[in-house]
């Protein structure tokens, strides 16, 4: 059978499942990327999981997020992370070095394999024809532990592009032009494939924005065939025997079918506060900034920072506009350096900041109040640029170039110049450092965690109990959020990597006394949250189900969950049960004791058990969903403890 | 009469008083210089004086300390800034120029001028023949506002220089030597003049290196005679016309002789955290480091760089260190990138941070928990890096970039290497648009000021009230500091220029209910405050006195002063008075009534008032230490009102 370049990845990858789109698969997993902030905890559930070394072929930690150091947490956490990956065979990429999906290509970036992440850009990577895909954190751990990935099997989008780009239209163009077709949840469940005569203008890096972006789609992956070009840019590298070529067969066919003719395209912008509120430029011209930006995963090319600097070259950006330029790599930034384009940024007024991911992701670069902010980055959802009340248009450099110059939103083809094309260096820096070496592994064993004051380990936890005896401590209503449940922001985040702490805002919104009583019985009973429909809905933070899991909670039971607040709830070994009739909801109620016998057995010979309220004199029926493997996770407790088993049996 | 440098200067701006040590003088001021940090309450406090143009020569107003944007109250105030130096004619420096002193070295600074700056390094354009001062906010407003400024003569301290420097010892390692001998407080009162012939080997930046730090010596001011050197530098940078040459008169003698034989001098450090802790590196050679940092205003050369980036070139920082280069002033940092030094510390592993003064002043650049942090900056206070518990050494960019290879700290002259000698460059960039030139008055006037979310005017203060009848608010006992009466800290200093909100943590670390009592008032009577003594100890901050005052503070009555505190809340019109009898403090207490009568009439004819404490049928006797021109800003209201009308006198 022809197959088109995803499945010949995924088929290559199969460990279990079937390849018919919607169908649960796994895959295995050959290399791991893992940043700063979803990091720290990543490597405390490998400890936990009490992992040897990394089973994957290349598992690298990345220091981009937090490298603005106001205090002693972030530079712990790098501390931290350097020594876990010491401890555990991974690659460490230290704070400066870069944005880990640019520095991964430079690299790690292996035609034919796949990659797991936990960030969810990770999706960048498959501009080198590989599967490369966003996860969660603990998802990421299981990957490096050995274990494969499940997830559902999607459809293959192929969307052929043809024709030729004008001048002044660029890679960023053309997936905000598929934005503007498709908006924000028009790729979930979806892979999106690119291929066609098109291909041939694009650059490994222009391909790199445009599977960066797939994220904003929602789509599970996006991918690229390995030809020419890219053995072309692992050439440039320095890694031309990492090449080999991978492209759809001749009659391979795709479950969805798109063209994009790029001749047709113009300079795009995605205006306030949605990646897929997309507009032709000449819609939004003459709009003031405040700002101009350059630079993120989004936009992380020499020929990006290139051809801004050859745009503002000899001339002077508009006064009152901050034109903020981040570097995305330090090899990369040592070859716009060398080649001038560096002094043409900051001879024009640029600001020029360290490499990493910084404003992308509301980590300084935020714009004043209410005024217009252009950027290159991926998003521009309400507030994430750092101001509450923010105005963020996304756009490629030409755009964003031409507006610092102007002081207002510029269509670069009305510029008085002809397109300024880049010409990449032909032996571009390769910097090997820009990611340490994994140790070998008699020195990785030596090698202790170094946990600053603010890193503290997953205790361990139990495996579920047979008999369980619990008060209901909480009872909540319907479409309750995990941000109710455990809030995100500045007050809350810098514990993300010390359970004990962080568990001590969980549920604090609703009822300040929740953490005070949980831990005055999580030794005795603990207990059990009752709830009502569409339980745990919003931000995927595992922190939701681990925090409450670490106070004591061992059972909740609701009318139904959010989905993936269901599987972090399984992950962590808290066992999701439902009223089989949602009545019983008003039966219960805070300070009642539940009953739940012979658990264990139970829930692996049937979905329906009793639970006894007691003093009431009641009894409640209640339904798990669990799979079979779902089972297991809970009955040893959660993820970590069933990985911990799987290891030690391996061994 | 024969003169030194310091004489002259002095002699050419008084305005009244006799050059006396210890007597007070005022003098005319040509120049002044705001940052960020302060400057937003400088600006907010010209807007109530109702300036209409800065009465200065030159004033600039800079954007360095908050450059790190992680919402929008730091860019908010930039634009306000902005605003209020288009509105009031000031020159203006935008994000990213670089710090305040180097620049204005650049750009502004002339021989023989007096500068007042509302930053307490602003002594180091003392190495440019001038006499640069820091002081308090109100101070520069007054000295914008066409006022004096009031000191005391300070005694002239001659400091001859002779000897030749050794290789790998610099001009960091003479202030260093300096303040081994005579520590933080060895200062204070007195102007530092270096003189004689081991002057020749010193650059202006190097001058400018050895100025800086005289603040950590306490001292009013250093200076540099005006001589070749400084007509070499001014020559550089295309303003050739603006030298003169100010040297000491032959015969000229000072207060105190001092030398300091440079043939002798060894790579320095200061140990933490104490700019006085000061040790030969060989001391402490060895200790293993976490960071390597070179930049700020104490090393702000482009000599400091290039020395940093020869040592480093061609090799590799050691693993683990965070090696963090933070340029001084985007003009030097062109030059830096055109001459291949960026490219050297970039390749050897540094992070390149934006212009600015960041981690000098703890924004970014913290360094990990109880790990040792090397700076070229000036201070290593206790958690002024950021980081609660840190251990930071101060040293020249020479020990810090041998350390950096290392990981250790390393005495640069067992290098195996010889002393790589920097040659600045004979053409350097000269970039005008650094400052953005103040606004021509027509243009100025209508140039509205642009006030974000967060910032708000100074309210109309009320002149004295001849009859006083208020409440005992709050009663507090001896050595109560500013840092009581008005925190620090992130949690309140967001709001320095939002008076009504930051009056909210006002006296909160004793009383939190003073807030909502004295608002209750604020309008009817206004309240007093009792206390012991040595009221007010501690930081400078003006908003200890502004904030009570907002809040309806009218009369502080204490056993006695502190000497800052007392200024500024004479400065804001908060009539300080001392108990004749200090054993009348116990006979008051917190709901007590006082009144005092004719205080207006009082004031002016004597140094004793009456308080009647009324229901207890009580009499007490009170002191004012008022000099006369202190009598008139009192019955005014304070400095702005008192501003204002001499404004309207002379318009």
């Amino acid at each position: 059978m022809a197959l088109n370049v995803a499945q010949k990845l995924i088929k290559d990858h199969l460990v279990s499942g079937e390849m018919i789109p919607g169908k649960e698969i796994s895959l295995s997993i050959d290399q791991t990327l893992t940043q700063d902030a979803t990091g720290t905890m990543v490597m405390l559930e490998l400890e936990a999981m009490e992992i040897e070394r990394a089973k994957t072929e290349a598992s690298a930690q990345y220091v981009d997020h937090n490298v603005i150091q106001e205090d002693s947490k972030n530079p712990d956490d790098h501390l931290f992370l350097e020594s876990a990956a010491k401890r555990f065979g991974l690659y460490f990429s230290r704070p400066g070095n870069g944005v880990s999906h640019p520095v991964h290509m430079q690299r790690l970036a292996v035609p034919g394999r796949t990659l797991l992440g936990s960030d969810s850009h990770t999706c960048a990577n498959g501009c080198m024809g590989m599967l490369a895909m966003g996860a969660g954190g603990i998802d990421v751990a299981m990957a490096i532990a050995g274990e494969p990935y499940y997830v559902k099997m999607p459809q293959i989008w192929g969307v052929k592009l043809t024709g030729e780009l004008p001048d002044w239209v660029g890679a960023k163009d053309i997936i905000l032009e598929f934005l503007r077709r498709h908006d924000v949840k028009g790729g979930v469940g979806k892979i999106i494939e690119y291929y066609g005569p098109g291909l041939e203008q694009l650059s490994a890096m222009d391909r790199h924005v445009i599977a960066n972006m797939g994220a904003e789609l929602g789509a599970t992956a996006t991918v690229f065939p390995s030809d020419g070009e890219v053995k072309r840019y692992l050439k440039s590298q320095g890694r031309e025997d990492d090449w080999h070529e991978i492209t759809a067969d001749q009659e391979a066919t795709y479950d969805i079918d798109e063209e994009i003719d790029l001749s047709t395209l113009v300079p795009m912008i995605a205006k306030p506060s949605s990646p897929g509120n997309v507009v032709p430029v000449t819609e939004v011209e003459g709009e003031e900034i405040y700002q101009s930006y350059v630079g993120s995963s989004a936009n992380p090319g020499y020929s990006d920072f290139a051809i801004a600097a050859n745009i503002v070259k000899g001339q002077q950006i508009a006064s009152g506009v901050s034109f903020d330029i981040n570097p995305t790599s330090r090899q990369m930034l040592t070859d716009l350096v060398e080649n001038g384009h560096i002094a043409s940024l900051l001879s024009s007024g640029a600001r020029l900041h360290q490499a990493g991911c910084n404003g992308c992701i509301g980590m300084g670069q935020a714009p004043a109040s209410g005024r217009n902010s252009l950027r290159t980055t991926p998003r521009n959802f309400p507030g994430r640029s750092g101001t509450r009340e923010d105005s963020v248009f996304l756009c490629g450099p030409e755009v964003a170039a031409a507006s610092a110059l102007y002081g207002k939103i510029t269509d670069p083809r009305t510029l008085n110049m002809n397109y300024p094309h880049v010409n990449e260096p032909d032996q571009p820096t390769v910097d090997f450092r820009l990611l340490e070496e994994p140790l070998a592994l008699e020195d990785a064993k030596k090698t202790e965690l170094h946990k600053g004051p603010n890193i503290a380990s997953i205790p361990y936890m139990e495996p579920l109990p047979d008999n369980i005896n619990v008060p209901v401590l909480l009872k909540v209503g319907d479409n309750f959020s995990t941000d109710e449940i455990l809030a995100g922001g500045a007050r809350v985040l810098p514990y993300r990597s010390n359970l004990p702490e962080i568990s001590k805002f969980a549920f604090e919104i609703l009822d300040e006394d929740y953490y005070n009583r949980s831990m005055d019985i999580r030794e005795k009973t603990g207990h059990v949250i009752i709830g009502g429909t569409n339980y745990g809905q919003g931000s995927s933070r595992e922190h939701a189900a681990l925090a409450p899991r670490y106070l004591g909670l061992k059972v909740v039971i609701v009318k139904d969950f959010a989905r993936i607040h269901l599987q972090n709830l399984i992950n962590f070994g808290i066992l999701p049960l439902t009223f089989a009739d949602p009545r019983d909801f008003d039966q219960l109620e805070q300070g009642d004791t539940l009953e739940l016998k012979n658990v264990r057995e139970t829930i692996q010979d049937s979905k329906e058990l009793t639970a006894v309220v007691k003093d009431k004199n009641k009894e409640i029926r209640v339904l798990h969903a669990l799979s079979d493997r779902q089972v297991d996770i809970m009955l040893t407790g959660g993820l970590i403890n069933w990985v911990k088993d799987r290891q030690q049996e391996k061994a």
